[in-house]
């Protein structure tokens, strides 16, 4: 069946971790599309592995299943899941990992929730504990290439997720760090992302900020209005990126390298002109 | 539609920049097969990106659509365009970024053409404007998914390129840097690619180069022929290589390293034995 | 015919030799599914690639074309090859690349094989030769794109592998590094690879390893037992990894980083309690 299932993992691209596991993909569902996800998250950062997630698993056709692999725990007692959205199927290590597929459906709650979390209701999920479905013996060090692969597979030829397992009713998260008001006139988030041309993302959703004017205030420096591309202005800017997401960028640079940036840095918003 | 769509951009590795676009078109063409080229073109590198382009897109199936996004005035108001050549699709910003594609068809002018150069006949391009074809609201800052994935897998299904917008009739040019005689007997190129194994590419295509004896200089150095591979000799060599340009390589090491060489630098042929 | 062609390079991804050659097969044969295995092979390390390869090509179907180009030899005498073993046909040069496919069928003998070495009765190996199934002109420097590509696309549409030359009886080993006994009490293995998680991959596999307690010293430091997984214990620690070999981890970090160690690194067994 010409399902699609697509890779994010810590694999780098230095090794041949990530062609074993399109070969056992391939090996039991030969019509399947694979698609590369990243590769690159850095090892075992979860935390990164769910906002890159984040960012594209929304574009893929209906039904497309994401396999994530960044799961420091591989082999200790943290559960394999299938998640089931009204959209996409997930295989992933219950590590927080598929944090930001699961905070929009808990938009309406009033506090974030984290580590065991309920499940909304228009999602399902299941343990992966029945190991007919897995390669054998399974390598205590690779469910990657020996349970996520094959679970995938089978998915796609249309296996329910309740053939793998046990259906539960909370999920990992992460802790969201959402942006918070310090005082009267002053907004604080982060940068959560740091992204291949060095532009800054922070967690300001286009939704969490005032009406201009205000100032965006990061590394001690001030932009005092948006653009709207990166292709405006000279020097530091500041914009809506294409994840809807606050970005700071340079024009024709790197704003990490200009400002000396991290991810977890403070970005303030200061209401009023300056 | 079975068509295969290739993708060349300065994306990176390490964001989900890619996917977002190959889950985009597959959204809209389930069936295409979708090919990387480069994603590592360097931030904003228009004539890098042009030539990767220009030694790979000529090896694929007819009627293969190539993506290109290296694309600094992303939002602003350069042009993006679908050109047809008699063999292939390209869907790009109109920049500059097809120049290696195009100017096989400029070869018999005298002087090379630049800036806004007039389309030859057997060319045609549209200038892509209709929102219909795009996704919806478009990112100021990734029309690479919001508008040139969209349109190139809607080309990919077999809309006409004169469905996306107006026809024009030229288009953007890189100048284009080709050797030229500073005395009787030298001949001035340059390096225009350096590859991953520290090979120098020069702008010195087979025919350009006179009947040996020549010395080639570069880096104050002089070789003295032009050898069949890189595994004859030692050390230094030069030869044609397989985009059938004059290449600068070091045996079983790197030209780059070896000589401190870079994209730009001078390469001259020098009549006469030496 | 959807056939699965596999690609193993030191082409890096900074140029676009592996879309080259990647268009050159869907010319050839626009159903085969192309995946890579790996591209980021140190430039012309023949050892690397055999080692990854051992790692992955086992996992893919049936008949799977693994083509390998890590090939310091191009354009000179050394051969081309195609190896049909029960499972799975390669294409790669002559040059030792294929030895961790070959072994396992060599395991009955008592001393390891190296340089030119008979075929084991079940695989079939032919010296490419024949210039009707290749592009043309060949490149000296790229028979990559312009052999082993158009070579394992026609293989992949069905052609037998007599068809692009001669049988030959043998084929060339890398010299095959065994652990040995140094004393009594001693065995002496080495670092094979180094992950992209610094984990070192030696060449004790599970059964060249005595009963516990022993312990294993690379670096000068001991390790007195085996893990299961990454994720026990604390700091250093030893397992077997996921391709079966005795591996050297630091949990949450990276071994190489930590030890300071080097592919070709001594790694001993010491026998009994320490």
């Amino acid at each position: 069946m010409n399902a699609i299932i697509t890779l994010t993992t810590d694999f780098g691209l230095a090794d041949a971790y990530v062609a074993a596991m399109k070969g056992v993909i391939l090996d039991i569902n030969r019509e399947a599309t694979i698609i590369d996800v990243c590769h690159t998250i850095a090892p075992q950062n979860i935390a990164q592995a769910a906002f890159i997630l984040s960012t594209a698993h929304q574009f893929f056709p209906a039904r497309t299943i994401h396999v994530v692999v960044v799961d420091p725990g591989v082999g200790t007692e943290r559960r394999a899941i299938i998640l089931r959205t009204p959209r996409f199927d997930f295989v992933a290590p219950d590590n927080g990992v598929l944090s930001g597929v699961i905070e929009p459906f808990l938009k309406e709650r009033l506090r974030p929730a984290q580590g065991q979390t309920a499940l909304p209701p228009e999602l399902e999920a299941v343990s992966i504990t029945r190991p007919e479905f897995w390669r054998s013996p399974v390598s205590p060090t690779f469910h990657g290439r020996d349970i996520f692969a094959p679970v995938a597979a089978r998915l796609s030829l249309g296996a329910a997720p309740e053939e793998f397992g046990e259906v539960i009713r909370s999920i990992t998260l992460l802790p969201e760090h959402r942006p918070y008001q310090e005082s009267a006139g002053t907004l604080v988030g982060r940068i959560v992302h740091i992204d291949h041309f060095g532009n800054l993302i922070t967690n300001f959703k286009r939704g969490d900020l005032p009406e201009e004017p205000f100032a965006v205030e990061v590394s001690n420096r001030f932009i005092s209005r948006l653009s709207r591309t990166y292709g405006e202005g000279e020097g530091l800017l500041a914009l809506i990126g294409s994840s809807g997401y606050l970005e700071i960028a340079v024009k024709g640079g790197s704003a990490r390298d200009f400002l000396g940036a991290a991810v977890g840095d403070d970005v303030k918003i200061k209401l009023g002109k300056r």
